[in-house]
């Protein structure tokens, strides 16, 4: 019985209902009930028998769930009136006894924190698959030489494998904040009740310990206010879409005629409905086009949380929608660009015939001079010169003749010709993260280490 | 056939496919179609007999797509293809007629501009039907005596009428905004081709003049590049679902017990599922909580465009989802506003004793020195002088004696008094737009004649 | 005297004061005040002797603002306060009256709403002198040939003036916007007081006139409450910016080696500090870069707003630094990109070289096929099977023998020879907007006729 | 000498320049070239009698910039170049030596990773100070009694140190991400070049640790493209301002005549420009507006990084202003949030009163039928009807007599009125993290020991 005496509005019912959404926590709200019940019992508050029924029914809820054969009402206003409505046609009375020192305010808080756990623990796994294409491609492209870009502008000569490394990293730093994410979830906020904690003597840690988590929300009135793990999640997912739409970026423009440095594989491309000719990157665009979306979705719920007075609002049923949409969306972009990748095919003279720009070797010429005691910035003017010249006239640096050349500085002999022949670029850049082929071997088996790493979450 | 070899891989379907959420364009694609069908055969593009055939097959899609019975395939991408090929099944050779002079690109920019129109439509009449309700309520409670807030400090009385008037200017503002969406979707993009218009003498006029758009896109790069419509209807539907979390937020606040000022109807309100006693105003929260989700689509969208090269980038299928949830949550929420407000009962004493507050007529007794000659400033001074006393000394500003006062001003008498005494407050508020029970009889005709005119989209 | 016994705390000064950002207002604040003190004596609230001594100390007030020498104090906190007490300083009592039927709350919305009126008209001229440049640019690049791209790949074959009108009427469309903004910010608040309106016989249609409002806020609750002109600029700011990117982006990729399209004078260039040799867009780079933070500014006012009960609250304090930084950033990429613009070098033979690619005739050999009666689905099957063959062989699509070419259609003849010459792709764009250079000149007079006619913010 | 024909046009020097804000790496600049100079002479790339000079340059810029003496000139684009130059002033030639081995990618880089650690570090002192100020308060509220909302509903009391406390646990989960930012900050970007590393054999590890970086940036594209790290920082600001808007929202609302439960410091509330009587929370509605600029500022970061191709891209140049604004907002708010509550004062009455609401008890007479035998889903009914027959007839709970209650459950009797007395409410709840007064003395016991651990960032 209610305390209300008029029926929902019809409208009211379709704002205010999250069954249509929060079906996807069933799983989790069954293996709590099942931990809840069975610490109940434990403690003494339940009986036995009722703890048996209790298990027998959400046992068999949990299977309707995997079948899809769970029967939802028109009524059930969410998942976890719906569950226990179904428990207690299956065992009778005792159904009603397992919301015993339980509230939805933090009966909901600890689903949503354990959906949170799984899918940031599955963002883990998936970085780490993608961790593991790169590596592959990295490994079978160590020498491929291409040029690198500041500006879209070509800049100094690199090693694909060094670029594909760079993607490597920045998905690893994701894997790490998934990580953190995981252990941001790991506080169990059941028995905070409503807000105040609960009348019975229940035994936190042993649900903890049932669920995985490894600490106790400490304070019942936070428990059922906080979000933060949501947040969190968000957070790394937007910056692991940002990446990926930075490597979909990439991709575009190399695929594009102009560039012509990779082709994804046919299982990968769509054509046009009016233009036989088109190969279209679609998975790449859309890797860049998802990014704003989860974006969208973080800056949402901080907006929710925004000014929200403690402690349970109605405004936080919002948090879930966000967070759902997000875990598909990054889950999909990260297996779409492991299999992307996967079978691209570069090509190997188009990226070489680009980074064999001339230019490219200008900074090389500066430190030549620069070895040779000029100041650096003495050197760069005297380089900006030969450049000057050489685009002016239209001719390649090579082409201006020594004395042309000894006119801009008399340091310059016949090894500036010498290194603006091109292996030598790559194969000088010898710090540490640099190109050179063995920096990038080593950068190779570093990252090796790091996939295989645990991550920390630190 | 398809120029590629390999079929599409299942992770790249799943994320290029948009027929999860495009169908909902189907009714406008049907409807362009007919238009487009009838053009071509007009125009002698294609036969009278094909025309007929085709008109007869979308007919039949357009019944199919009402009953939900149209039969989706698994390798339907989108709508568009879906209703081809279902045309083609029903009309034979016929329907693959359907898309000369037509590309994919300035069909979807099509339909998703009608779509936009049509509930940009939608929301003008949606928030038509609350400025009713509002004008109504406001109507009812003509000269209920509020309490008026700055800092949520109790600052002013003011009639209950003229708080409900300033809800209603907001909504008007909104009509407004989503008015001119409809004029900013008002051009027909198609005959854009896929970018540079078509090989055919087609006839846009006539296109557009059976759509119903005003006007044409003057450039076909342009037609099929631009989503300004969709970012206009997000921007209007962002700044209302604004205000109406500002409503929302004032209805949780004063439905606290500490506030007390209004009760929603149970048809309106939920329960707990741990505290029985508990009557909680969900819509309202709901109202608060949903304007952040919208103003996510706005910022996603504009992200989604954000240094998109033109002319059609895949990334413009992110936009049809944020559009699509935007719509649905603006017109529910503005549904339910007016639904919630309609039954919503104010309680005039816990209103007026709040309101009777002495210290809210401090300003009243300010300008009463200022009408003696004191300039503001110093008028100012002296009543912060006198609140100050009162507050120090736990009495009312009437509690203290003319002595008191006056050693304060000479130029306070015995009208101090009166002016403490509560009704001269809010009729003395007689500036146009103030509280002054005249001033708002007039303002509530000025509401009735802003609701029934057209709205200009000015 | 304040009611307040101790002073302010450094940090929450440090919090509270605006002045470090709203002396932007200044000149508002007076031109505001000259019309309420005029008025105040108009209406017999103050002595003309006390009007002149306003209008003479505010004149002076007006001077030294303009001249940098207003001397602000430690402890203004507004600037509203730091003008009264200037006004005070030295007009004497005089100055204590300015205050009379006036409130901070209505006077900062007044001065806001002048502020948003008078910058959304400069960006109407900002975005009138851009359409201007690219109708100059447009005119003088009416024939050039270029590639029109779909997904980044060469689609079909465009001249660039339609290209660069395509961009003209994204800005045409923001110059609307701006234009309905006026509107939005014409509404008067002055006269709303506090939040009820005043005690005295006040003219808000005189103050009205003077100021250049059309019309009066309705109701002061509202008056005092309300930023949806703020809102409404940071929308059409964010979406002009949102275009700016598109062309920013553009001018990267153009200015790329690989495409080489387009060159950005020196004076719109920087170099590198250790690579001689380059020459960065960074202005392009730079309205890429821009268009996030005005989007973010646009979001973060939609958070102030939310859930912020009526009426003044401290938190529209928030309003000011988002709509400053907006304006400025705006002003000043509108201004960069004319400038960027009219000094571009389009180079047209790589333009002409990548729009010759030969596939870009796919769709206008199917259409040849659709024109001898194919249904277009078909014939679009048929050009693939040639696209397809061409590239597996490493053949031009003219390199195929008509013999193989028969083989996919008896309706193919010499006629595909012709096709696949590039002139004719683009004249046959004869569809109203579309790419044939007829069509282009009647779009360019479309295009001045709408630079000429005056945005009328509908 | 550069190769540029033109100066810069001033528009575009106005949009390129970043001195105007990043000036404030100016510090952090110094202190890189300090260690770059002593790392290039150790590894003989420059004499040490360049390095000398070098040094005594920098230590004078150094002192030049703490004393505000830093001479800017109008050409200076950065504070890098401003840096070089005025070393170069003061050390002659070997200024040019300076640049040696260094590109402006990796510097700037460096430069701010080393804020965003710095400022990391800030904001983990400032949440420290805010969660001992929240201990000290909860110390002094141990047991006052308040009532704890749910829906903004009164739903259970509540002692005030558990509210308290909850606020402190939100920012000790900031404080962990704010350590966790610090870890994110310390791989050194330098020695990545312009992109590809740099020709020299310099020695990284050695500057890393002179500048107190933990770790390498392992890959020289990475480490110029990266910004995770100020990424991370806006998210955990973001985070952070929105629970202190939570924490201001509670305070505002706290403030007002119908809650009345406390009262700002004189010193941390502001006065009414024509109401004498306001005393306004300033401040806390301050907090409330600051949270959505963070956020904006954390989508807008995201705006400038997404589909972003490596490596450096002048778009980076986006990063400073949006990180220095949420440095500075957040410091200042942290302790804005420090000082007001240290001075505020609760009123306990006040609380108490609302906390004596006999409603409140609802949910512990359903559990004492509970401990009785009742599933709790029937004695969730039982009660729901006692609240209705009270509210319908305007009675208290208490005021119904037994045979009334009993008519409801035979199981109810004498200790129904006992636990409607309300002292039992608060202590019942005996789980932990619960509020029996127990219960938050451990709580608070935890708090203590949080606040003096290491946060560890994890």
């Amino acid at each position: 019985m209610s305390r209300f005496a008029e029926p929902q509005d019809p409208v009211f019912r379709r704002l205010n209902s999250s069954i249509a959404f929060d079906w996807r926590l069933g799983p989790y709200d069954v293996e709590q009930s099942v931990a809840h019940a069975r610490m109940l019992a434990a403690q003494g508050i339940i009986a036995p028998s009722d703890r048996d029924a209790l298990l027998v029914a959400l046992e068999q809820v949990r299977g309707e769930l995997e079948a899809g054969t769970f029967p939802f009402h028109e009524e059930d206003e969410d998942v976890h009136m719906a569950i226990e409505r179904r428990v207690t046609e299956i065992a009778g009375p005792a159904g009603g006894r397992l919301h015993t020192a339980r509230s939805r305010n933090d009966q909901v808080a600890t689903d949503l924190a354990m959906f949170t756990r799984a899918h940031a623990g599955e963002a883990v796994a998936g970085t780490g698959r993608l961790m593991a294409v790169l590596v592959d491609l990295a490994g079978r492209h160590l020498d491929w030489v291409a040029p690198g870009y500041t500006h879209l502008q070509r800049a100094q000569p690199v090693y694909l494998a060094h670029h594909l490394l760079a993607w490597f990293w920045m998905i690893e730093r994701d894997r790490r904040r998934f990580a953190a994410v995981t252990l941001a979830a790991d506080r169990l906020p059941l028995g905070a009740g409503a807000l105040a904690g609960v009348n019975f003597a229940i035994d936190r840690e042993l649900v903890a310990r049932e669920l995985g988590f490894a600490r106790l929300a400490e304070n019942s009135i936070d428990a059922v206010s906080n979000r933060d793990f949501a947040l969190d999640y968000l957070a790394a997912a937007a910056t692991c879409a940002t990446h990926l739409s930075r490597i979909g970026a990439e991709l575009v423009l190399w695929s594009s005629e102009e560039f012509g440095f990779c082709e994804v594989a046919d299982a990968w491309a769509s054509g046009s409905s009016i233009m036989p000719q088109k190969k279209n990157p679609d998975a790449a665009e859309l890797l860049r086009a998802k990014a704003p979306r989860i974006a969208g979705h973080l800056v949402a719920l901080h907006g929710v949380m925004h000014a929200l007075p403690l402690t349970y609002n109605k405004d936080l049923q919002e948090d879930k929608e966000h967070l759902f949409d997000a875990v598909d969306t990054i889950e999909l972009c990260l297996a779409a660009t492991a299999g992307m990748l996967a079978g691209i095919a570069f090509r190997r003279e188009r990226l070489a015939e680009a980074a064999a720009d001339e230019f490219l070797a200008a900074t090389d010429v500066a430190d030549l001079l620069v070895r040779r005691g000029m100041p650096f910035r003495e050197a760069h003017g005297v380089v900006a010169g030969l450049v000057r010249a050489a685009v002016d006239s239209g001719r390649a640096l090579s082409e201006l003749p020594l004395t042309e050349v000894r006119e801009r500085s008399e340091l310059l002999d016949d090894e500036y010709y010498a290194v603006l022949r091109s292996a030598s670029w790559l194969e000088s850049k010898v710090s540490r993260g640099g190109t050179a082929v063995a920096r990038v071997r080593e950068q190779l088996d570093r990252a090796r280490d790091a996939l295989d790493a645990e991550p920390s979450g630190g």
